[in-house]
């Protein structure tokens, strides 16, 4: 069809790839054309990901050999640090094409976060200052308008929905978050890695990157965006043996005569007519399982015994709503599409 | 919409029930105008089942008191046994209704076999004579034209698709066929049962109901008329700690000349062009991951060392082709849509 | 042997009273005497536990039939709210008996706590004045004396020996504790429960009894004795799709000049010499399957980015060191038998 | 103390040579002096297994750096392939010595059953040819006398011991038998290695090895024997998301006049008295949890509906009586211990 928005993907062989590739199949306005893997260029995707058996996608190639002159838009599901030149490079090739990034490179407007959090200079300055950080609900104008879309991290999306809202209208204090923020396993990726054996990580669970994990950043950018001032919350990834799913608990305390029903009314307004975002009715607990395949951010709030804290709860798939699902989102901004296009599936539970 | 088909569902508190609604509600031409259940009657879906948070989906109701006169279809997910009597007043209230039901109820054609594998005589005997045995791809002339679509089991579904072809031409033994079929802890349904809690089935494996499985009637039924004679195969069904997935192993002995390249060759054949069966290249062993949330069965042939010998593997997704997604299947033949529709969604990996 | 310990365990076909059978079946100085159960009585423990076939056991008998004068030491491991009473009727047929309660009853000190958190007085309140809070490391002069011990609760063990060292040394700030406390499944014992069912829990993770959880009362008694000042931390139990394991991850905030290498320098300090409490080295975080089936809990404090914060992790089994393996281990306190007798097993990982 | 046998484990960091270290060091008469380790040599045991923190155990070391002239005993948990030239070269520098190997080197007697499942000559045939098959339960007396003990594969031991007595007594169709071998993940090793990553094998179940597993070629070896003619049964190992267990489900057919109960009262009299072997009331279906962590392997036999067939079912801990624990009792005999030394811990469930 004339009208198709002719796509690429690079990186196609990693799990945020294949779910690229299993909402878009489903977008009645993308070709998807190209598709590349590194190690895995020559096979096709149903050799990769044999969910794909039957299905019409093109071969896997290597970067080098796909034509980027002919594409539209192009998902880039890479690892951090060297997407920065290939994006670079890609724009070189064809300065229309519009690119969504779901790596980190993109995501700190700050050249010197940048480089304190990935310990070195950042490699195309020049375009991190057009990127826009694409947590769709909260930069809709800014996604419209950009060729450069960095997509935030799953953890860094999870948290950032139930609390910006929170800082914003003042009635917590900035002082005392904390987040616990569990994950399933899908969110590191596929690269042969001992430590995410099964039998290594199954019937058992562990935090990692204790005090200093890198999606840190994108919560002090945003945080710090919303109050107005520095704000440094507590941060701690948990690694639950579960394939899907982010389970943040965020533990804050009212400000001034805020209850947590106050705090319940406000992430209620902020996302009232919001297709993704779902406020569960105060005090009600969510669920990661209850989101699990969809675009979906379910929040929560509880009252703590004592007065005047509360128990913020925020949940996505780190595949979907934390990568893929949100990327989709954000093309679907981008090229004018209705947003939910490709996104509207319910959670698969159980 | 005029052209929307009017549709209610009942027992729709249980998995099959809620994996009607996940796909029921992107199906363009259905609309879902009851819904019923028993305990959670008064209830709204999304507090049964929170994943549907922000849907607009009708209450929970009890059965007495859904308008079965206005309804076009009616999903019936309720316990066997029941479901004959429920179905039988259905059709009293409005014979011109079409009825998908995927309890057991109306899937075994001779009333003698029904009464030994259920223990008790059928109630609805007239009813039963014009009952088809709904598994799509074998009987897609017979469900065009049915009111009474009695949806196999999801067993039965996963071992009859990979040897019917094999008995109707002859290719293997029908004496030695031995299937040992895993599945997934959705199957056992949603009831508090202390056998099927977490603790009880996570970190283990163990098969149940051996030697005497209901769902070994229909094998026998299939089997049988493929063959042109009695075949009784040896079934086991094993539950495996995951939620989805049905996982058959069968064991073949081949018959004559042929080879296990024949019985490829042979349900390569059988299932071309069929867009939910997907025959793996020969060798390749299947995953129940690779179909985990979607309407697939892949099935894959393997030779044993001992060259008159093969392992075919079949796998579903027990909730999808094994139940829910079947019946939406049966639907839209029986109703003249396409037959794919509000099915193509691929599998959910990881 | 006449040196045997004659033991009885009420309530042994739960899973803490199957982990004490498991234990103490290894324990040289214990004869098992008594064995009851309440709807499975008549049965053995093979039947309802077959990991026992082949054990010499006593058969399951209600609690009426269990000849308490025969007994020197009694484990409950009953519900809380009727176990007191149980106790209570126990003392009175047997005024010498020990006994090693594993249910709630008598751990609240203050009989207007225990009435707030369990919604009714308590019902034996000159026994809970004599009742020893059988946290070992912490209290193990007393429960060499005591004939009434009062194991603690699984999340509470787990959160009570990370934090009560810090705040008698005064090194944290007691108004700024957060514990995000994640639990595995076997914790809910083995009652039917649809809410416990693998299907509902797998593949997912939700937060329970936010805000309001009966252990915190628990942490509140010891934490404030600690202190020497009321303390109420925040505290949010978390269950996570795997059998056993109890997993706290602590935020705290130094106080004055203390570090958080202070505050691991305080916990080997305390643990020093301790056979089931392992300080790892500063910076190494814990992981729940390190002491899956062991006695064993393993601590782990790190640095936060911001200086004067710390995440201090504590994990233990729920089942061991969280209820039966404590209860041994105070039993072997209160009858002079080596701590560690019949609980030096290593982890059981992977 | 001066009676303790001084012991090595060349391949420490594996999960069979930490399950070595776990069972031994519950052994009053082993003193466990070597541990090597290839790519962690230099690390303490604690650093690569922290479930060993605060045990005395020695260094991780290179195998060039083991002084095996000091010991009595050398557990091999190596690859296979090169095992058998480290075993050579440790007989030459201490032909006292005594090997248990838990490698595939030395279970096959015959040099060209080894050349054609393996794909090389056997490198140390002389060595070969004294080994002794330690199946236990079956080979005690040759196990008593060797110094080269090849302990039997997780699959082979689990449907050998089922097996065996059936084809020694003439009640089955050696003609018929299949074999679904169900297997938890820890017996595919600790290598980095995508296929065995957690969201590669979570919720899912697959058969790998199909038609050409190594270990077919033990059963072939004992069955064979057993039978007086070759035995070559149907097998096929299916990888299910759990850590431990392997669940064998044999399928079989009756000879003469024999009924599965003559089956059943086979094995009941085969294994009279054994410590590790437990064949359950006739009918009852085994689950692979009730052995996890122990050195049982429960037995069940159960009639199929046609009167001459029936299901055997056969579990075990992959780790344990299908590697480790086996070996640990091996050793036993080997050295005169009481058999069941440091074995007699009941399964841990849940």
């Amino acid at each position: 069809m004339s009208t198709q928005v002719r796509a690429g993907i690079f990186g196609a062989s990693g799990y945020t790839g294949a779910e690229l590739v299993r909402l878009l199949s489903g977008h009645p306005h993308v070709a998807l054309n190209v598709l590349t893997a590194d190690r895995k260029a020559g096979q096709s995707m149903a050799e990769v990901f044999p969910q794909f058996t039957g299905r019409d996608l093109p071969k896997l190639v290597k970067i080098d050999e796909a034509d980027v002159g002919a594409l539209d838009v192009l998902f880039t599901a890479l690892p951090h640090g060297t997407t920065q030149l290939v994006i670079a490079d890609a724009f070189k090739k064809n300065p229309k094409l519009k690119i969504v990034d779901l790596s980190a490179d993109f995501r700190l407007t700050d050249p010197d976060a940048y480089a304190t959090w990935y310990g070195h200079e950042h490699q195309a300055l020049d375009l991190q200052s057009e990127a826009v950080f694409g947590l769709t609900e909260h930069y809709r104008e800014d996604v419209k308008k950009t060729r450069l879309l960095a997509n935030p991290g799953c953890h860094s999306t999870t948290s950032i929905l139930p609390v910006v809202p929170l800082l914003r209208t003042n009635v917590i204090d900035p002082e005392h978050i904390v987040i616990d923020s569990k994950t399933g396993m899908s969110g590191a990726g596929r690269a042969a890695n001992e430590a995410m054996l099964f039998s290594e990580v199954s019937e058992g669970i562990h935090a990692y990157g204790v005090g200093r994990h890198r999606h840190t950043s994108e919560l002090d950018q945003e945080y710090s965006k919303a109050a107005g001032h520095e704000v440094l919350a507590m941060f701690t990834p948990v690694l639950a043996p579960m394939n899907r799913g982010i389970y943040a608990t965020v533990y804050v305390h009212t400000r001034g005569s805020s209850s947590p029903a106050d705090l319940h009314a406000v992430l209620s307004e902020a996302y009232k007519g919001e297709p993704f975002v779902q406020v569960l009715p105060f005090g009600q607990v969510p669920q990661s399982r209850h989101v699990r395949g969809s675009n979906n951010c379910q929040l929560g709030v509880v009252a703590d015994r004592v007065h005047n804290r509360a128990i913020v709860i925020s949940t996505t798939d780190n595949l979907v709503k934390g990568a893929s699902g949100q990327a989709v989102q954000n093309f679907n901004v981008m090229f004018g599409f209705d947003e939910t296009t490709a996104l509207t599936g319910p959670a698969l539970f159980p």
